[in-house]
């Protein structure tokens, strides 16, 4: 039995099941502070025998093994995570072998394996949110380098009717800065899910989630791109989309058709989680 | 004993050499039509005993294994290129196995081997030239996924100042319809070696240069960003990269000193072929 933390802002979702993603138990905990949250992480695994543990976590987080810092979330702002030693704790507590890497790395994982991606070596999980982020499966392993990806930072052009002067405190109209679901709520004055008729929201946010789109297809070059979180839950974005990013790529590369290339999740909101335990299997392995 | 082809679009470099990257003997060979160029390839390479031949090709070029027409040149509008069978024409001639992929992923890998990234398992290869193209080293991996990258035609935000319309057939003002050497010229009614002074030119090169490097590292990652091709010889661009990074990050993400992490090749021109070498061996390995 493999266990799976999916540590999100306000909720960690932890759960037990297997290496073919079956989940056998599952709790919410609300994320608090670590001295709050954790140990009832900890009584939730304690009842079962886990050979593994695997956490897919909000960032940043440290995930280069050479760190003497590795397994740690870094710089968040929400109060006692900053520095927060997350694979150490859970390790030193439950003694398995931990894998770790962030929430949408995970949900890429699980969406490769078991999910939109099945069978595919390669694919790139988006979630549209309360903020927005990136994961990716290149050749079979998760995209990572100097750090891991913070794809939902990138530049975009404005809209041309767009005004709102953008959400991101380092940014200011970066992607995220404009198409998260807060930047959709103070532009229009409501909440995403109260817009759902208005055209204009949906083309503005299909303008900015094509570009995106572009950048990410000519620098990575996925076999599936994957959309999800709360804002994606809006299944009229996704005319939009396509209609974009075909006028922005204007046929300069040859992509399956789009409607089968960019699509909802397969493990519906369930991609974190099952990806990882796929990160538990994968830490098990490495042992 | 092997083989290197660095296909371009005006010139055929052909090089055999050995796995450390020693070249032992070269020749150039302009780029007119394959029944002139190929047959004198061929004859250079001849007059060796080679054990496998690696190419590093313009593009944009099949790399997919699987594909009826892998190992093709594809859509190019140089003419007599277009569908070239190029690994076919050449396999069939010499008999050895052939490694292939794009002029910009060889150049980042002959640099992650012996150059400005020895050592490292990333890194990213940009030339800014004639055209803007970039491949990338991936945990040690020649980046590719459903085709290989096109990083050079991404979206980027029009410097303020810029009325030059912009000179992709494609996308207009992307970033190599803004930044390559052509667009420069014709913005500025002369050669950008003629430009040498005039800060201006420098400071919207840096611009672009700068906001596309922050696309590629928030999405890549990558462990060292090497700049090479002839507008980057005029090394006053860097300075004003930095300046702009710096300004675009605005420290989001953790960076090495910025004069260390973007360099020009350490391998000055001869990337693209020592990584075609590297290729040639890479094949050899995988018969």
């Amino acid at each position: 039995m493999l266990g799976a933390i999916e540590a999100g802002g306000t909720k960690f979702v932890c759960a037990v099941g297997d290496e073919t993603g079956k989940i056998l138990d599952r709790v919410q905990i609300p994320t608090t502070v670590p001295s709050e949250t954790i140990p009832q992480v900890l009584a939730f695994f304690r009842k079962y025998q886990i050979k593994a543990i695997g956490i897919g976590s909000f960032g940043p987080i440290d995930v280069n093994l050479g760190s003497a810092t590795y397994g740690n979330i870094t710089s968040t702002p929400k109060p006692g995570w900053k520095d927060y030693p997350f694979v150490h704790e859970i390790k030193n507590a439950l003694s398995v072998p931990v894998g770790f890497n962030t929430d949408v790395n995970a949900a890429a994982l699980g969406e490769a394996i078991f999910g939109a991606a099945k069978g595919l070596d390669s694919c790139l999980y988006i979630t549209v949110g309360t903020g927005i982020g990136a994961g990716a499966v290149i050749q079979g392993n998760l995209l990572q380098g100097l750090s891991h990806p913070e794809m939902g930072h990138i530049l975009v052009r404005r809209h041309p009717e767009d005004r709102y002067v953008g959400k991101c405190p380092y940014h200011s109209d970066c992607l995220e800065g404009l198409a998260a679901g807060p930047a959709i709520e103070e532009r229009w004055g409501t909440k995403g899910v109260d817009l759902v008729g208005r055209d204009e929201v949906w083309d503005m946010e299909g303008y900015y989630i094509a570009q995106a789109l572009m950048q990410y297809i000519l620098i990575l070059s996925p076999k599936k791109i994957i959309l999800g979180g709360g804002v994606m839950n809006q299944q009229q974005v996704f005319p939009y989309v396509y209609t974009y990013l075909q006028e922005f790529l204007n046929d300069y590369v040859s992509l399956p058709e789009l409607s089968k290339y960019i699509v909802s999740p397969g493990l519906a909101n369930h991609s974190g989680i099952i990806g990882s335990l796929l990160l538990a299997e994968r830490a098990l392995k490495e042992v």
